[in-house]
């Protein structure tokens, strides 16, 4: 059943993906938002990113799209709705960058698409043809963002849906900063808790190293406990042992093998994650 | 990468979708039914609407149905398996209207389609050539509404599947009744509580006016509690603040902003809600 | 809508079926397998059986896939990524039976595979041509096994992965054994409690027959309680009534009418559960 590259690019053309993030939880929300999608564009390649953002956190769907767009092929169109302003006078955008397009409302939600990559031009939406005849004040996922997102994946030009503009929300960092009273640390945040209590961290070791001047092996502080020990991967530690690792998104992470480092620390997202700048090379660090 | 009409409709013709409500949970047995539906019909186009629902019950998976269906494109075919009778004698059935194909037990699942729009014809499924070569007793939904809906996405004709019938389970309306003890209002119940909290009423503008004569702005009394504001979205009220507003479905909701109106009242699905027939316009009011 | 048996044909070939179980949970590491497989094979049909596999629960897993896999059509590629190991020293392989191909990682997730049907071929995913260019010592899911499975979904031929090899995690069956101080009992475990709270067990009737020579009809123990009732379908019980039925994947559950036998019996997935050999037929039984 091998197929030819000519045939790969047509399904390419033929077959545009849209994929979905949104804090609507499972349910008919997004189904409506799918059911608008393919009634104007029937060959879209629906893709669900997650919907269990927590309800109105900006942040967290930020970081969502941010460990996610990079994967998807050029020419994606990206939903994402965490939209507790929905109805006000907040603007909903597309962002277009050199291979990805983005809709959504513009509240920060693609923050770290801006400073990730070159954008190439912001639309604010705001032509009606490519609204749904009527728009719920409370529901733009469905009414607005959905049929932007299946037209736009159809190929209409972006300035069809509105003006281009500057003044959107501007690019911000993840959370990382120096302690104030004590500079051999710098300070971030929980930004995520897997399935498996995996503690997802705001920093990474580039930030750590480029912006720090960090050095030597991870020895972090959190919740009174600090962690010395870091591995490649999980298999590495002993069972039920507390480490520092860098994750698969490039994100500093402290987990337990086999355990719940989040239960065992009592860690929940948000919480404060202090890293030692300095540090001389752990014996048990393979890293 | 623009497609043209004409490619679109092929796509269309190309590309059934199938829908699927169930009650059934994430796990193998909704992984079962696609792998069934897409043995038989490879092009088809699979949307979870949701697996969610509360087990057995008929009345939540009829509202979800009703509350995305109509989003989906002409010729979709949705499948609605709730079914604790699954097994015994109650039947399964196509219902076709103008523009859907519905698939699923006849228990009242599709009571509100029914009510919604005119029926074309309902069919009591009969013929073995369309269900599985041995159909389980408990997992009809595998065994003979995904193969039904996927030789129905194929085009193959009603009357192939089995014979019209009359008899099948009549439309309900969703439950609005007069206050026995006080004309000035009338009583609904919750038909849903979503992610956010929001409270989902069984009670639309249209059917408080229309069949009760309702005016005014509306005046919610839930729990001991009564809610005087309404708002057109959430951000227009305070936060934390209880309001009533028409959701994106039609329904009245009673939601707080920024918070879980659920939990605030200690409202669950199924309690009951009064509305107040007649009032003076609410000076907060903005509905 | 008619569509022939030819269009179907083709549409099988352009179509490729890869499905996923993984114990990822709902969020962004599914969704960035699925970007990797749909940037390399954008044709592909992606389905999800589930991501809710306990974590590193390896049986669970392998028990899923028994349960779902058999219903795909031909040629379909399935990803099981159970992978506690990942990163260490645990093979990565591809499986190929006369229908199917499997890719994940070598630690028995396809030994129910192995029992059920004759192996064609076991492949040690060895090229590193065909995974991501930095294969991250912990997402082995998204940057090995999602690339393969993609690439074998285009026709990659089996041999251009690695070397075949013999020594793979052997076949295992589900746990049934006799117990050891009462001849007259089997013993099997609670593999999977499902969303209705139905208790399925590793027991299938052939199992029992064949192998210990069950005769009669079902009387199980569990917890101290004995269940001598048995129904093929759920509303033939008084609600609340438990009882054994052969379930929909072919093993005996206990189940409720309208009830959660787990909650009742307070059972949970591990649980020790144990069948008498002989019994006279049982008045209530219907099986």
């Amino acid at each position: 059943m091998q197929t030819t590259e000519k045939e790969q690019e047509q399904v390419r053309e033929e077959r545009p993906i849209i994929t979905l993030i949104t804090d609507f939880g499972e349910g008919y929300y997004v189904a409506a938002m799918k059911g608008v999608i393919l009634d104007i564009c029937r060959s879209a390649c629906l893709v669900d990113i997650t919907h269990d953002i927590r309800s109105h956190d900006v942040l967290e769907g930020a970081f969502t799209l941010l460990c996610t767009y990079p994967y998807f092929p050029p020419h994606s169109v990206h939903i994402a709705v965490v939209d507790p302003g929905v109805g006000s006078e907040r603007r909903g955008i597309i962002v277009a960058t050199k291979d990805h397009y983005f809709v959504g409302p513009d509240n920060g939600v693609f923050s770290f698409v801006y400073n990730r990559e070159p954008v190439t031009k912001v639309i604010s939406i705001e032509s009606q043809v490519y609204l749904r005849g009527t728009v719920s004040p409370t529901f733009h996922g469905r009414d607005a963002f959905s049929p932007v997102a299946a037209w736009l994946a159809l190929g209409t030009p972006l300035e069809k849906f509105g003006e281009e503009i500057e003044d959107y929300s501007g690019a911000t960092v993840l959370p990382v900063q120096k302690v104030e009273d004590d500079p051999t640390r710098i300070e971030g945040m929980v930004i995520h808790v897997d399935k498996f209590g995996n503690i997802i961290t705001s920093i990474s070791p580039e930030t750590a190293a480029e912006q720090f001047g960090y050095s030597g092996s991870p020895k972090f502080f959190v919740k009174g406990q600090t962690i010395t020990h870091s591995y490649s991967y999980y298999a590495e530690a002993a069972p039920g042992e507390i480490f520092a690792l860098v994750g698969s998104s490039g994100y500093y992470e402290i987990a337990a093998h086999r355990s719940r480092a989040s239960d065992i620390l009592g860690v929940e997202r948000g919480e404060k994650v202090q890293l030692e700048l300095h540090t001389e090379s752990s014996a048990s660090s393979t890293t």
